[in-house]
This record gives C-alpha cells, sequence and structure tokens, in this order.
C-alpha cells in the first residue's frame, strides 16, 4: 500500500470535520478569536476577501438603483418594541448599552457611570431604526421605491460561536426597500435573492437551492424570507443569505406611509436582505481540502504569488530583477474588471514559503528560480490541483494564459462543488428511509451524515418540530422551483403538496 | 441701491453662520439627526462624498503597504486601563454595554437582562483592542513593520453635537502601526501627516497647516500628537486629522515585543492615526456659500446632472433621448481615475430641480432643451460661478472639455480657500493686540473673530490655559515650519522660542 502523504491539516476533513475547520481558518492567517467573548479579529487576508466581496457586491446592487446610506449603531429600546414578532425573535441575544461614562469606584476600579434613560441595544438588524428614517423620507408616490443599503457591524450575542458562521459581532450589507406596491416589493425580494445566488454561484463558486423559508423558520417580523441555502463538505446546509418581504408589519410599526397617485394615504411595502461575513466560512467549507483554504479566484484575497528561488546572492539578484519585472507585467492584467492582485514573496525563510501559500488558498503559485530563467520559464502551480502537479510554461506565454488559468479554476471549484451537491442531494420517500439517511454511520463521527434531502412534508409546524427534534434536520427551504409531486409526509404520513429541502445545518 | 438677491440658504453665513452650516447640510440632504441622540443618519448623498474619500484614501494607504483588517467593537474595560492617561482621557464619553439581553419585567416592559461580569466599551478608538492583537503577531523583527488599518464606526458619548463635527458616533479609519526603532514609527507618524495634507488639499481643496499639538491638546496616551489643521469662513479652526506617535506607552500596556536582529527583547514603537466623517463638516464649511454646500469634483458625490428642460411629450421625448446618449458618452470619461459620475434629473417637478442642484453642490448643471438641441448646445451652469452664469457650448466640446472644466473648479476652490486663509491669517505680536484680534467686532456674532494668529508663546500650560480660558482661543498647532524668530509670549511677556497657531476652534 502506498503511504499516505502528510496533509498541512490536522485532523482532516475526514477524521474530524470541526477541527478541521477551526485549523484551516488558523492557518490560512485569514482571522482569529479576540480576547471579546464571540467576536473575532479578520486579519488582512481575511479582509481583502471580503472587500472583494464587497466591492462586487456593491456594483451589482448600485446596478439595480440601491443606494447606500448610514444609519445609527444604537437602537432605543422603544423601536425595537414597536414589531412584536421582530423583539422577541432579538431579546434573547442583545448586547444593550446602559450607560455613557465610566467613573472611579472606591477602589481606584472604573465601574459604570451615567445611567441611560433609555437603554440602547445595539443593532442586531436595522429595521426599526431605518423604519423611523423612512417615515420621515417618504410621504408621496413621487419618493418610492426607496432602495437603500448599508455596509456596517451587528451585534447578536451568541452563546455558541464559530469564527466567520456564528460570532456575536460580525460584518454584513443590510439593504432596505419600500414600495407602493406588493408586486413591486415582492419582486424586489426576490431580485435580491437572485442577486444573492449570482454572488453564490458566479463568484464564490458555490450551487445553491433558492426557497422560501417555513413559518418557524421566518425572519421575526418578516411575512416571507427567502434564502440560498449551500452544500458543506461535511453534508450539513449552510444558509448564505436571506431576502425578506416584510409585508406592512415595518410600516405599520413605523408609520411608513405615502399619498398614493390617487391621493389616498396607503402604507408602504417594504423588503430588507443581507449577506454577511458568513460567506468566508461558507467559501472554506465548499472548497477546502486537507492542506487548506481554497480561494475561488473571482473574490481571491490575491490571485497569484511568485516566490523567487535562489541559493546565491548573486543568483537572488538575477532572480528578483525576473520576478519583479514580470509582477508588474501581471499587475496591469485585468481578469473579470478588476486587476490581477499579485504577491512578491522574497522573504529569507526557504522552502516554509510554498506551504504558507497552499494553506492561505491563493489560487496560483509561480516558483521562478535561476534555471527557470536559462530557460524563460516559470514553474507553476495551481491550488485547484494536487500540490505537487507543477508545470512548467514559457513566461511570455504564462503572462498570456494567466487570465484563463485563473477561469479554468473558477469553473473547476465550481464543477466540484456542484458534483457534490449533487451526489449528496437525494429524493426521499418514507419515514424509515429518511430517519436512516439523517443517522450518521459512525457514532464517533456524528457529524457525517447523509446530506440534503427532497422529502415530502405534510406542512404542518408539529411535524417539522419533531424531525428537528428527533434528528436536528430542519427544512432549509421550499425550492423556489418546487416539485410538486403528491406524496406523503415523512414524519405523519399525512397528504403533502410537494417536496421542501430537509438538512442539518449551520 | 440694487435689490439683493433672496439666497438659498437662511440665515446666511454672515447673519448667523451656525445655523446656515445647519441649513446648508439639511438643503444639500446629506444627513440629518437621529432619534438616537447625538447620531446622525449619513443620506445617499453624504455617503457617497464618504465613499469617494474613502476610496482615494485606501489607495493612498495601499500604496505604503498598509492593509485593511477589523477589529471587534467592543473593548473589555481592564484593556481600557491598561493605559493610565488614554483611559482617563476617554473615560468620560463612553457607551458601556453592561447587560446581554432583554427580559419582560411585570408590566410587560423589557428591561436589560444578563448582566456581563466585566462590562464592555463600545470602541472610542483601538489601541488597546489592536494592541492586544499586535502582541501575539509580533515575536520577531521579521514580523515589523506591521501596518494596519481599519475602516469603522467608533462612539464618543459627546455632550454637544454638530452633525459631521462632533457626533456621538462617527466613520472614521484608524491606522495602527508598529515598528522596531523609534526613527521608523517617527517617519511613519509623519507620512501619514502628510498623506492627510494631501487629501486636504488636492481632494477636498481645504489647505491646511501641519503642526505639532501641545502636551494638554496631544492624543490621550500618545508621545506626540501632529495634525492637519484647517480655516473655515467663520475663521476657525477645524482640525482635520490627527496622526500620533505612539512612543512605546501601548507597546508597553499591551506587552508587544519582538526579538531584534541583535536577538535582543524589546517593545515595538507604534503609531495611530484617523480622519473621519468630520471631513465633511470641514468641506461644507470651507466651500459653501449662501445658497448651500458646494463640493470638490475630485471628491463629489456626483460630478454633473443632466437637466432635460421640456413642455410638450413630443419634446420630453427628443430631449430624453439627448440627453440619454449624452449621459452615456460622458459616464464613459475619466476624470482623475475614477469614471465621471453623472445624474440625469427627469423628475416632473419643473423649475425646483435646478435650485435642488445648487443646494446640494453638484460642480456642474447641465440643462438642455429643444433649443439647445436645435443649435447641438448645452447650456453649462458651474457651481464655483454665481448661479446665473450659465453658458451655451457646443455638445462635442463639452464632452470633450468637462475633464478640465472639472479641474477648473476643483482649482478655483482650492485658490479661493487659500486666499480666504490667507487674509485671515496673521503673526500678531504683543498681548493687547492678541486680545483684541480675537474679541469679536460685533456682540451679535461673537462666532466671527479675528482668524489665525501666529503668536508667540513661552511654551507653559498656565498661559495655554489662561489664553483658553479667557478668548476661547487655543493653540491649534506648533507648525512643522515653525518661523524661530525670536519673541515674546503673548500671554505673560517671557522669551518665546517660536510662533505658534492660535484659533478658536471646533
Amino acid at each position: 500500500m502506498e503511504k499516505e502523504e502528510k496533509t498541512a491539516i490536522t485532523p482532516t476533513r475526514e477524521e474530524d470535520y470541526s477541527e478541521w475547520y477551526q485549523q484551516a481558518v488558523k492557518l490560512s492567517d485569514m482571522a482569529e478569536r479576540s480576547p471579546v467573548r464571540g467576536c473575532m479579529v479578520i486579519k488582512p487576508w481575511g479582509y481583502s476577501l471580503w472587500e472583494n466581496i464587497v466591492h462586487e457586491l456593491d456594483d451589482m446592487f448600485k446596478d439595480t438603483g440601491v443606494k447606500n446610506a448610514y444609519f445609527p449603531l444604537f437602537i432605543p429600546l422603544g423601536f425595537l418594541e414597536k414589531e412584536a414578532a421582530h423583539v422577541e425573535g432579538f431579546a434573547k441575544e442583545c448586547a444593550v448599552v446602559t450607560h455613557h461614562r465610566l467613573e472611579k469606584n472606591d477602589g481606584g476600579g472604573l465601574v459604570p457611570a451615567g445611567p441611560l434613560t433609555e437603554p440602547l441595544v445595539v443593532r442586531p438588524t436595522s429595521e426599526t431604526i431605518i423604519g423611523d428614517a423612512f417615515s420621515n423620507w417618504i410621504s408621496s408616490y413621487r419618493d418610492l421605491p426607496l432602495l437603500i443599503n448599508q455596509w456596517a457591524n451587528v451585534v447578536r450575542w451568541e452563546m455558541r460561536t464559530r469564527i466567520f458562521l456564528r460570532t456575536s459581532e460580525f460584518l454584513w450589507q443590510e439593504g432596505h426597500t419600500a414600495h407602493a406596491t406588493e408586486t413591486e416589493a415582492m419582486e424586489r425580494t426576490k431580485l435580491m435573492l437572485n442577486i444573492y445566488a449570482r454572488l453564490a454561484e458566479e463568484y464564490l463558486a458555490m450551487p445553491v437551492t433558492k426557497g422560501r423559508k417555513t413559518e418557524s423558520e421566518k425572519f421575526p417580523g418578516a411575512v416571507e424570507t427567502f434564502s440560498i441555502e449551500t452544500i458543506m463538505q461535511d453534508k450539513k446546509g449552510l444558509q448564505a443569505g436571506t431576502s425578506h418581504f416584510l409585508g406592512q408589519n415595518f410600516a405599520k410599526a413605523s408609520e411608513i406611509k405615502f399619498q398614493s397617485f390617487e391621493e389616498k394615504e396607503e402604507y408602504v411595502w417594504t423588503t430588507s436582505w443581507g449577506v454577511s461575513t458568513r460567506l468566508i466560512g461558507g467559501i472554506i467549507m465548499t472548497h477546502g481540502d486537507d492542506n487548506g483554504v481554497i480561494l475561488p479566484p473571482r473574490v481571491a484575497s490575491s490571485h497569484v504569488v511568485l516566490i523567487p528561488i535562489y541559493r546565491s546572492s548573486d543568483d537572488k539578484a538575477k532572480v528578483m530583477e525576473f520576478v519583479e519585472k514580470l509582477g508588474l507585467e501581471i499587475k496591469n492584467l485585468f481578469y473579470h474588471h478588476r486587476k490581477i492582485r499579485v504577491e512578491i514573496d522574497d522573504r529569507d525563510i526557504g522552502g516554509a514559503k510554498g506551504w504558507e501559500w497552499i494553506k492561505k488558498g491563493i489560487p496560483l503559485r509561480v516558483e521562478i528560480g535561476p534555471r527557470d530563467i536559462a530557460k524563460d520559464s516559470v514553474y507553476i502551480a495551481r491550488r485547484d490541483k494536487p500540490h505537487r502537479e507543477k508545470i512548467s510554461m514559457k513566461r511570455d506565454q504564462f503572462a498570456k494564459e494567466i487570465v484563463n488559468i485563473l477561469d479554468e479554476i473558477q469553473n473547476n471549484l465550481y464543477e466540484k462543488a456542484l458534483s457534490f451537491k449533487e451526489e449528496n442531494t437525494v429524493s426521499i420517500d418514507g419515514g424509515a428511509r429518511f430517519y436512516e439517511f439523517f443517522t450518521p454511520l459512525n457514532k464517533d463521527k456524528p457529524e457525517i451524515h447523509g446530506g440534503f434531502a427532497f422529502s415530502h412534508w405534510c406542512g404542518t409546524n408539529e411535524c417539522e418540530a419533531k424531525i428537528k427534534e428527533d434528528l436536528s434536520v430542519t427544512i432549509r427551504c421550499i425550492p423556489l422551483n418546487q416539485n410538486t409531486d403528491k406524496g406523503k409526509c415523512v414524519c405523519c404520513g399525512r397528504p403533502s403538496s410537494g417536496r421542501v429541502l430537509f438538512a442539518k445545518a449551520y
């Protein structure tokens, strides 16, 4: 038997997926836990990935007429209380500001002082504070639609946190729109869902299932919540973005009214929609391998690292000249309307460099030594291929081909993820088979189970709750292109009018 | 006597500068007060100005090797206490989080619950939380310099707030760097000061005086604070950006040590530097006139608005076709490496449109009606000229000239601001003349006083404090290119070794 190759990440995904994730994040140098409970520090390599996602998404938003603005971090308690379901949903996880200064106590230590008359909640989401602004900005149908987005930090005091996936503070965008008609608001809700699906599939190389949430899973205060759902390599689902049709719930809570063309006073119809730094967790868990993170080129923190290789200082001068010239040339090329992002790693730390970049997930590594230069060649390794698979290519050919190579990697990552999704998605009928599918094969690895199951459901909260209780499996969504074959609920056997997507989820 | 023309802003700057400012902000639609004490809502027109400032500055930072990251919003109380002067400086204005959920009380109302064992402060600045991260990231001279920046919101609970200039929450960037040597840290401090000066002068068209702060005005915990100081039209100073040399104060507080090339353990030397949404207030107060805001083209929210003018629907179709074609053509032109930002205002609200854009401060307004089209012309008004001064120009010539026209406006705004600064900056000797200079001519307008005074100061806290007490005048900075003529302190008459910059300030 061939000796198994050591991997850069210990444990492997197979051995312990959850720990593999923590290690992959750590060794990629993208983020780390902070001393503040549940909060993370996003390090430069992780933050630039986020910046690239922001740029792409921001352009897509603006193309549909959305404008950015900024609203207060703090929400007066009374605002949150205006929408009953909303406050119910967020009350258990709110950071509350109660004082506005610090004072020395008798022991010389600092204690909160200057109590506020009304406590302020650090925004967990901004429907109520933005709703208040909208009620001032909108008076006539001429002011509609109002299409606003903000890039911001939000805080939800989570009890069990996991870096990028569930943190007490995270970065996100939240879009908020107001419309004169129900139809138009629903169209906007779906338009934004489609933009999220496009971001996920075309940029993050993550195939998605679009669907509607059940009553019990929807956003607190929404009439309908739509989401994009993705599958991770441990076969669990990840909700990667949500778009909410809020009906007139928040319009009524915040008194957002307008005078219609027919001169009648009416409540507006609103939507809200968001994605967050959670997407970074999704990228890692979709594409990563046992050597660490793999970044999809269209949003990668950097596209390519040039690694000069030399022994003598004579060699060094020659190699560096070649490398810098190549770097300059590539930096001025465009990959999908963005300049190619190039690193030159000239640190004097020997062979460890290559492995560092593998763990960071950079799409292309290019080694250049005196022998390559003699042949006017470069030595290329793609992150989507086994790490030893390197090819020599003429320098000019490389400069000509790099954009195509990046595209190939992008497509390859998407195809791989799509195959994984298809292999692990099944249609299941019958309770026994359904329960079997979601029972781990191996007790030592309870997290590795069946995958995505499209199964029949009677539509009741009871069956949904029982399945959740029994298997920790939830209805991820009722797919938008729902298969409407008739069948029987996998829980109670009563008739069902269509299959829904079941999975364990983050 | 000619009848005075009505202005768009009431009162005028002359009548009541402070109220003029509030009205100019309001009528520009850039921002408004929020229901949260001291916090503002930045509306799309204000936010896109901020986005443009961010883009320019972010590029400048990155060109010097700085990388962006993100650190927690919350700072444990114990962290803040690590640097004595620092906590002293911020304790009086901290928003303090003491609870992590909300619970219903007996009356059914919500109250804070889940008390935290250690209160968290909403960051007023991040030296201590970033210092903690640095202490983990740095172990060897090879890790230095470490050059980090974050774009973030911060909270300082101000008692008297004024939109953009002093708000409880504001947006800013804070750069934090660590270096192996004192010299290198000081060089970085000055490099960033120079970048701020370049941003202010070349982009915001605001001439600055660069200098060092006195002991009493420096950042809490800094060894030296440098700033750029600008003059507003009411002749008060505005501190527009600061760069701090922190010595080893925060390195010692957070135990940021490294092993030197000589294998000795040493503390790093750190710097921090920031500018904020306050810059927007500076732009308004530097360039605005009695018709409202005037935006410098290089950061303007938009560069040009095309205003179609028509009566009949036949005209409308013809005019709109012409306008849209012109719009498309201009949108693809570049002004200083950025695409030209174009608005088309086709709202059916008649003549009010032109005035709205004047108040918003857009650099160029272009009116296009059937008669212009017949001549293949457009009718252009520049915001830096009197509002009636409009010129007709051939369409193609306009498309060819627009970049030059924007540059002319940019230069014109800078020249105007520079003349104002020069006219209102004097060298003053002698206490009597100094006191007279800063005494308002008119008791009804205490805010209009002398301006910037370069005067001698003995260097003591006492004289500085007395002048502040007597006149509300502070030492804005000790200019970097200090005039070293000998003289006598304007307060006590003792010898002084150079002039410093005195002014009333925001």
